[in-house]
């Protein structure tokens, strides 16, 4: 039950991921090939760093390659329908974000810890999981990745990734361990969305 | 015979490809130590994530040092005689650079193919040696990387790629797979750099 | 002794690196995330591509959290006090920054060496290691790196990486090498600190 929970959970946050890479794509004029590529590195880049780094290799969408095609189709259904997404609630998109976020985070920690990794080793991980794939996005856009300059949206997978670890170290069983890590990280970043919160930022220039 | 067909064809593949570094590095008047990293990462760099992302490390070119010395030796003649290059037909790199295209691409997808990895996996590697060494190179020099853009290219590599599985699927032998693999890739991308063909770009630009 | 000198002095590398980091996200503006990332980019990317390439996983800092400690604790340190830092002598930091160079380079060769690869590889795993993570921080700041187009930097890399590799080839302990090694590469980089040396680039620019 909620290894299915999270596995169709983790897809759905592809999916959203994947949009988003759709969305930077088509502002830049890319082709369909240059779409599907940053659907990709969104969705997955951020696991596959994880995976290379601590040798979990063949990474995870290698072996299971529902993943790449559940981009791919993500990716043509968005090009067709992304011109009517005017219709969709303008909230939908951020808050299925949002979760994305909260479970990629809640991945990447149990798997550095399910290889008996260190907690702060498995925090780095999450975090990893969760941002990763959308700094490659915006760097193959050719922008500075927005998550290093504003928002409070790494820092809402870090308290995720330190809910989650916390809690198992705790002997919290792994259930109620993904809910707190997820209701923690899904609170921070919607009340930074909602009430426009940023961390204050440190400036050198002159 | 056909080993070493591939075997130096690669190599090949990898000159054309480290030239192509080395004029970016030009273009950017980078030092001899930038065009030797330029002409690397464009001629090893797809090979090198293909073979992290599968686990088959040490890569590629860490058990077979010619690689490095080849693309040395090219980045080092290419810097002494570039400027004398308008004698050779214009024609030569483009045609080169499709032959390297198509061939990087049978190498990516057979080596996933040797690992037992899905068909789609192999398409996705064989698209990965193809192209992002030359991603990796436009990001270096601080652009776009042009292939998620314009041109047919990467969809010539996909197009070999899939011919190539397809065809080691239907049961045909590896030579006349590499055969019509190429033939489709070098086609394909001959015929769009010839009429100027590129797909119709996604764009969301307001 | 010789392995308790390498340890600290590693740490000490990892110091300098990641206040390098630290300045350039200061001067983007950064939020206190891209401070870190940058600073541990900075401080542990080489050593990371270095480990992932020749399938040394996990990667060196997942063994030892050490690092990851003392990046974020001067990460803190630094956006702290930076604004006082002109009280530091200015040469202290380019002086620790080639220490740091010198000592990366051996201990990234030194690492090949011990998986009994090629020299040639050695020495493109010392650069790695010494210049690698400097290149993604660029990147992530939105800049080409500055090590491909001038100041001899990489190329101080090279020399100790070849000093290094080829004092061993020749029989020498492992304690002079890294003197030797470590003494060629900072002379020159300090060198070309001093009188700006550069090497000529190579310009194709029209």
């Amino acid at each position: 039950m909620l290894e299915q929970f999270v596995y169709f959970s983790d897809l759905l946050g592809c999916i959203v991921f994947a949009i988003s890479g759709v969305l930077v794509a088509g502002r830049l004029k890319m082709d369909p090939f240059g779409v599907v590529v940053l659907a990709s590195v969104t969705a997955i880049g951020g696991g596959t760093i994880r995976d290379m780094v601590i040798g979990a290799t063949p990474v995870f969408w290698i072996h299971d390659t529902t993943y790449l095609y559940v981009i791919f189709a993500t990716a043509v259904i968005s090009m067709i329908s992304a011109r009517k997404a005017h219709h969709l609630p303008s909230f939908l998109l951020p808050l299925l974000d949002a979760f994305g976020l909260a479970l990629f985070t809640v991945i990447g920690a149990e798997k550095a810890l399910s290889y008996e990794l260190p907690a702060v080793v498995a925090v780095v991980m999450g975090v990893t999981t969760g941002v990763a794939g959308g700094m490659i996005r915006d760097l193959l856009a050719g922008q500075i990745p927005l998550v290093l300059q504003k928002e409070i949206y790494a820092t809402a997978s870090i308290l995720g990734g330190l809910l989650y670890t916390g809690s198992i170290a705790l002997g919290v069983n792994a259930s109620w361990a993904l809910g707190i890590a997820m209701i923690g990280t899904l609170s921070l970043r919607l009340a930074a969305l909602k009430w426009h919160l940023s961390l204050p930022v440190f400036n050198l220039r002159r």
